[in-house]
């Protein structure tokens, strides 16, 4: 049996930055109240999170503003699609191993 | 969109966790040993994650002797088993989505 678990990225092992990074993917950019609802997080949990994402680079941040009201958006960069889409290859690895050997 | 990581379960979060159960749900019965080789992980890791699988009832400890060195073997829970199926749907649910989106 291959290690299940050797091509998985610590960076993403967090359920919060694994949904940060899957609704970022499908998403072109999200902003941090959006990331929140659908989540379902705290200011804090989020934030923490998001910060980790940045000082790895997977995602960038946009600020801008509507009107007078500052807003910030979030995006997934290239270097943070390539790396996630190997974790998630390397997930539907492991749980194929497990499908396979189950039926 | 879904809150795609509601189902997900903190306790398989930690790739050495995830790798455990992965490693257990496909094999009867495994030694420290050979969780310790197959996952690639030192000592210590290894039976921090261990314990803490053990805490929560989704893994059973089993201590033989063969000859006179004791053996310890570990194997999945019924408990272990139901939630870790559950923990690997919604991570499928969430690869999936991803596809959908990137055809």
């Amino acid at each position: 049996m291959k290690n299940p678990i050797q091509n998985l990225n610590k960076a993403f092992e967090n359920k919060v930055r694994l949904g940060v990074m899957a609704a970022l993917m499908v998403n072109s950019r999200l902003s941090f109240n959006e990331l929140k609802d659908l989540l379902e997080l705290t200011d804090g949990n989020l934030a923490s999170h998001i910060k980790a994402l940045e000082k790895e680079k997977f995602i960038s941040v946009n600020k801008t503003f509507v009107g007078k009201k500052p807003n910030t958006t979030y995006a997934v960069t290239s270097s943070g699609s390539k790396a996630f889409e190997l974790h998630l290859k390397a997930l539907e690895d492991l749980i194929k191993n497990q499908n396979i050997t189950n039926k």
